[in-house]
């Protein structure tokens, strides 16, 4: 399955990745969340990234993860896995094996723990490219990486030669995201990674978003996006409101700790979390509950 | 191989990787280089950490790496080895992967990418060592990670169940530094990883160090270690001061980009840096000169 | 003149403080400026905050200032004075000289220099409240003071005791804005204070803005505000886009350096800045020239 | 009374403003203090700064702290005011009122709110001294101001013109506070700011220390200076490490509220602290004094 710019848009989940209770993967959750996800409007999946614990994951765990949203996905909708590597071996090694296993593209996150320059991103994300052979989509999140990819370097990947079709943009910096959004919005897709952001990405000219709660709360999401899509900034905003307390919350510790355990609290566990996330606060889990409670039942599963 | 606590004193360089030309592992230069290590007053060696270009090397290349500085140091010195990957599982294989290449202990990093709490690091580092059955020293370097081990949490790891038996310290915190000397110096090796603190964390407790620029100026840091192990605070603030040029330049870029190209200033390379890393500003190689120009001729090679 | 809450919308712009030649407040320039502004659609006036370059200002030019400013207005809108002193006795001493020089209500930082507690700026608004006499909007600007106001604590401000009656609010956390707004947005008049987000500010709830470029581009700001005012948002976020490129170069060094040099480009100078400001270099000078000439005629005077 | 570069050594308590129980400044109060505060070897006196809550206070206030503190020094020592007003005029009105009360040098800080670039800062201390006619001591303290001022910077000021005769130095980068004594060390009297660090600076070159907690234990700090001065750097520091739980406590909220809350529990106290400080958490003043129970009794007053 290869995958069209044009096909980059709407919701794309970024799931937990669900385990058992003796903490293997769990694949059988994995297809039901699947169904579901396609069910309430997902346009695309994105396993293993940050929000499906990568750095906790095997290479051979997050290959499974991917093999298993491609074959529960059968088709419908095409899946993006993340590669979070902080180095270029191992993210091509993962890579290569995500696009044996079916993945129709990949966001691959700027080099970390090695602080970069802008010339070494640049080269970067080219060989990589050069060296996967599939669509590439930049994953800029400097809250974890410490860099900020500028919207000329950015650009620069999505017109000079094509290295990226898209990203996903975590940068809480709006005005960078907008100089972005002039610059290269007509070159490739821009995704919003920030589910707190949401609405103002896509006035400005986000065409979707790869978003953890989306995987939790897929028909509020789903409602939110189509507002915001439409033009309808008034409703968006209002809409997103709503579930800001559940967002406050879900994000008040180190993602996915929390939104793990909302699926639990929603009826429908993923299972725990791996170190070094450990369960989320007593205090945590009361908001999250207060503030589901606090929902439009048709947002609920 | 195995290490006492008592054996973690003195310098421990931390060097670079050496590659080829055309980018393969140079074990020849590896092996001259441990030779002049241990011949300049090493009395352990650290390959591939974050000097090593630890997170730009393949688990194959680091593995290669580690047996190389093994076999180079024929028990003359311990090796301890670095693991710097982000997360449980892949940190495991390779440490694993070290000690059977021959590393009497491993430097472990604390995860990175997911912000983790302090119970999750203690948790990871304590399942760590039970998994891996070798000395453990914890790397806390907050200015990578964004994460800063607070002195009870690494007070704790030393004391209550051996996890730990020594850290490389790189929290530029001076009052933490104390703090945790106060709470556990009697109970572990603790190690300055700051080549500009050194001699402060020297003066506060720190009882030897794995410095990047001791690979490059070995008989330099003998001296100044030395200095300030006697407790000769004057002269090792001197001789430290003789060096600050060298270390301002060597540091004004993301490590080990202009401290590799310092080993072809003064006549034998290591080879290129890989990608993110790029070659350092002209500038930068300016400085680098005028600096190891105003050194004394003994400190050189 | 006293303010109802009901006034506290539209712009309010922030002007640079007009200097003769040698220095001195110059009144004429600042009479002139303020008809320009009434003319162009501004619904009140803000003079000496830190755009008007407070802090490099004597008492008495800080009064001579508000003083002339509301003559110059002569009641066709009112006049809220920015008091940007550090602390309690010397802001006090100046909002009471601003009243008595007719400003209808004061724009209060919060305290700096000595970083304080939510409680401490809790009760330090109150007493203020309570000795001033008049209404009083909180300046929340955590980039400058290295303090921001929780939600929930300019809540309580604003509904437990009509502390204050509005604020001008430039933390750049929108999520931290929206909340505010869903706290007390019924309760006081919230003015965006950031020319790079204020679309965003008015979609979310504020009714107006304290804006540095309202001052110089008046007719610009009076679309972009009248677009998003009107929920159009499409438009509003291209207009403002239109405007990011001079936006940017007046804020790529510290306000209102960039900004007052900008009026003598448009022909009409404010005068010198004061130490420790100095004359913006060249090549952002460059950059507003190249910014301005991209703008449509109708937006210039 | 004129302040020669060489009488700026040794400790210099800065110490809190007196109140009395209605909020006055008590002279009396102070009177005492600056009696023991010589008898236990203060060798200069820097009343209203950070510590003396200068930004609390009204210049009349102010004027009457130094000329109060000049009376009560009686010519045993000299008086070096603090001036901290973020901008030049008021920081200028201050300077004179102080040197007419018989302050012998003025302490100025870097202008703060308004963030100055490098130029800024040399232009405004070259005119502040051209203009104040007296010594002058830069006070850099980047916590505070969101400015470091660069090494090269300081040396300039203090070797080309004369424009400053020493430094209370606060930045917390021991690089750049080596640099400075590098760069001029010889041609101004460096004086730390910084409790935690002060050991250290003094090792690197600092000649004294202008500290908030000397004027709470003076002779703890006259043993602990004599220690340094004297290079015996394993006394120093372990001196100050018997120091370190009390002064974590000190600075675990901002100064002086757990400061002077001290005073009260060694049994003399200053009174109250004004706004926005507010009294400082049971849970600080239980640990200060659980520190203060933990010094040896010669320390105490």
């Amino acid at each position: 399955m290869t995958l069209e710019v044009s096909a980059l848009k709407g919701m794309y989940p970024a799931f937990p990745t669900p385990f058992t209770a003796d903490g293997a993967i769990d694949t059988e959750r994995l297809h039901a969340l699947v169904d579901t996800l396609i069910a309430d409007g997902a346009t695309g999946l994105v396993p293993v990234g940050g929000t499906g614990e990568y750095t906790a994951l095997s290479p051979a765990e997050r290959t499974l993860v991917v093999r298993a949203t491609v074959e529960a996905a059968r088709g419908r909708v095409p899946v993006v896995a993340g590669v979070v590597s902080p180095g270029y071996a191992e993210a091509l090694d993962a890579g290569q094996a995500f696009v044996d296993a079916g993945a129709a593209a990949l966001l691959l996150v700027t080099p970390f723990y090695v602080t970069p320059s802008d010339a070494g991103v640049r080269a970067y994300f080219q060989r990589y490219r050069d060296a996967a052979g599939v669509p590439l989509l930049l994953y800029d999140i400097p809250a974890r990486t410490r860099y900020a990819t500028p919207p000329a370097t950015i650009a620069s990947m999505a017109k000079e030669d094509g290295t990226i079709i898209g990203m996903k943009a975590c940068n809480t910096d709006l005005n960078a995201f907008a100089r972005t959004v002039a610059l290269a919005g007509k070159d490739m897709a821009i995704l919003s990674g920030d589910d707190l952001l949401y609405v103002h990405h896509v006035l400005l000219g986000a065409v979707g978003g790869i978003l953890t709660s989306a995987s939790l709360l897929p028909k509020a999401w789903a409602r939110i996006h189509a507002s915001a899509a439409n033009g309808d900034a008034a409703t968006a905003l209002r809409e997103h409101a709503m579930l800001a307390p559940m967002l406050d919350a879900i994000f008040s510790e180190t993602n996915p700790g929390p939104a793990k355990k909302a699926f639990e609290l929603l009826g429908d566990g993923l299972g725990p979390v791996r170190l070094p996330l450990v369960e989320p606060a007593a205090a945590t889990v009361a908001r999250m509950k207060e503030a589901l409670a606090g929902l439009p039942k048709g947002w609920l599963p």
